[in-house]
């Protein structure tokens, strides 16, 4: 194990070892590490799109004045640092990439918070309710020109492929984020788990398998590599979104995240409610009918509502579905890094964000 | 004068020749020859994107059956042809950067139709009428990602740099448009007449000019030579912008573009209109008081409008800033290519779009 504790990110203990103060520390460490190239790039914006940048990056508050940061927990750059060292690359040298990768991610949250009227992100006021949709919308393709930006400048080898590699990716961000409005349209009963797991691979799954694919190409790995880390990504991707779908029904044990019962006072298509809905339970029937009026966010019928989805089988068929899809990633991890010293960070970092450790 | 008719941008005749026929010859033959790379750049989109995309460039109706293609005139990749030509390169080489320009092009449309709440496009029902806000947004951004796309994957030497450059105009089109939205907000005493050109200049002069700087970075030229093009498409581009402001109030005399009088519907601060206000003179104070209320579609308001702007001296000073501004592009013309007849295409292209001939 590596001591090289100056470096953006530390190699992480042995696989599996759950010390989840070792992926706070991979984080904490690609944030010192990126945040300056994400400050200087979102600085180089012409003032009026500099100050909704800032704001949402949550520097700054809408006033302008100074604020203590909280722009999210980078696990995007994390990724691309940690690939990178996996692979016996140098993290330094893919500091742009990084950065890129967490622009585009800004870049999407920006633009979907406008589709989808989300009011809230980071415990903070959405940029749309701020400066409104037009400012939103256009500081959202700024960032995305400036993710591709930094790549184009950047002259280290990797960059054209990442950079193509990255722009392929929005493509299926959009296409992801257009299949869950679109699926938010329906009825319960007219959504398929197969659907909307492929949604959840294409809205969440796609960045973080970029992320680790774009670390690969860095570090000069051959397309074999740089696919299975990609699906690393991926499935680690998709397991934290059946996680995160739970906590969004059950609570978050840690109470770090959204409030009990926050999916289902929205009535969202999650995986817990969409795979108890296709369940052919009489439980699912109970669902189907909460599901067609609001429900209250306090009473009787939320509870019911989150007991029909365990009843059907809705909590059990995410966890363990989330656990299998960790496996799967694993298993694209060790084909892609097969010494696991080397792949430890990463591992940590999957299982920090699928909330295995905290 | 090459006979080369078989490329995809002839040169044309001696320059101020004011045959407008070459252009149009010009235009065509770079439709064609760009054509094929959008078409298959648009047709990777996923399916659900690709449909609202289809539409928007006229190559489909909104249920999806082919229509005949009305995409627009294509002058930004004939400037990126021309350019390259002009520079004694190879037009052939450079069809990815001409398609990447029109893909960021129609990004800028989608999105910003949104945030005008323009209804009509092409003589067509704009995409997000057709197909809501959530769509138009989405295939704007993944347009964008096409066109770093291209260029990402685009073997030639320019491309990395053409790709930067185009990531920078993105930036500067965003803030153009902000600035834009900003001034339709304000009072029309508010707006200064510097503002309303630097508004014009990044919002349609900087990719008429990154158009052309494409084209000389593809054609191997240094940066002196790049940056006396994009200087040309930017001065062309404003001069385009003040005629196409002159006609947005006394018409078109070919009847090519918008009704008389539409932009002053529309109260849009538009170039002839800031400078009358900005004249001090007894008719600027009338304009001030029409502009303060909606003036009627037909009737004496429209007309006591038009006539104001006119006798505050809006029209004269549009039509002789446009001569300027024309000229000035010729300028940086002959700074980048001394030669008049290589010169030939980029000037008739210029001539065309700023209406000296049609």
């Amino acid at each position: 194990m590596t001591t090289d504790t100056a470096g953006p990110v530390r190699a992480a203990g042995p696989p599996g070892s759950g010390d989840g103060q070792e992926a706070a520390e991979i984080l904490a460490a690609a944030r010192t590490y990126v945040d300056p190239e994400l400050r200087g790039a979102v600085d180089s914006l012409p003032r009026s799109l500099r100050r909704v940048a800032r704001y949402h990056f949550g520097w700054e508050h809408a006033d302008g004045t100074p604020a203590e940061g909280n722009a999210g927990k980078a696990i995007r750059p994390a990724l691309v640092l940690a690939a990178v060292r996996a692979l016996g690359g140098d993290p330094a040298g893919a500091v742009r990439a990084a950065a890129a990768v967490e622009l585009t991610h800004n870049f999407t949250l920006l633009h979907d918070d406008v589709m989808d009227r989300d009011t809230t992100r980071r415990h903070r006021p959405t940029a749309w309710t701020v400066f409104g949709d037009a400012d939103a919308i256009l500081v959202g393709d700024a960032l995305q020109a400036l993710a591709q930006r930094l790549l184009a400048e950047d002259p280290h080898p990797g960059a054209p492929a990442a950079a193509a590699r990255l722009a392929r990716c929005v493509v299926e961000l959009c296409a992801g984020q257009h299949a869950d409005c679109a699926m938010e349209r329906r009825g319960p009963d007219e959504v398929t788990l197969a659907e909307c797991l492929a949604t959840a691979e294409a809205k969440t799954g796609a960045l973080l398998g970029c992320a680790c694919a774009l670390g690969a190409l860095y570090a000069g790995a051959g397309p074999e590599v740089v696919d299975a880390l990609d699906g690393f990504g991926r499935e680690a991707g998709l397991a934290f979104q059946l996680i995160d779908d739970v906590i969004g029904i059950w609570g978050d044990p840690g109470h770090t995240g959204k409030p009990a019962g926050a999916d289902l006072v929205a009535r969202k298509k999650s995986l817990p409610v969409v795979a108890a809905l296709a369940s052919g339970t009489p439980a699912a029937v109970e669902l189907a009918g909460l599901y067609s009026g609001p429900l209250g966010e306090s009473g009787d019928e939320l509870e019911r509502a989150a007991r029909a989805v365990e009843r059907a089988g809705g909590r059990d068929w995410a966890t363990v579905h989330a656990a299998d899809r960790m496996s799967r990633a694993i298993g694209q991890l060790a084909r892609a890094v097969p010494d696991p010293e080397a792949a430890g960070g990463l591992l940590a970092l999957a299982e920090f964000v699928t909330r295995r450790t905290q």
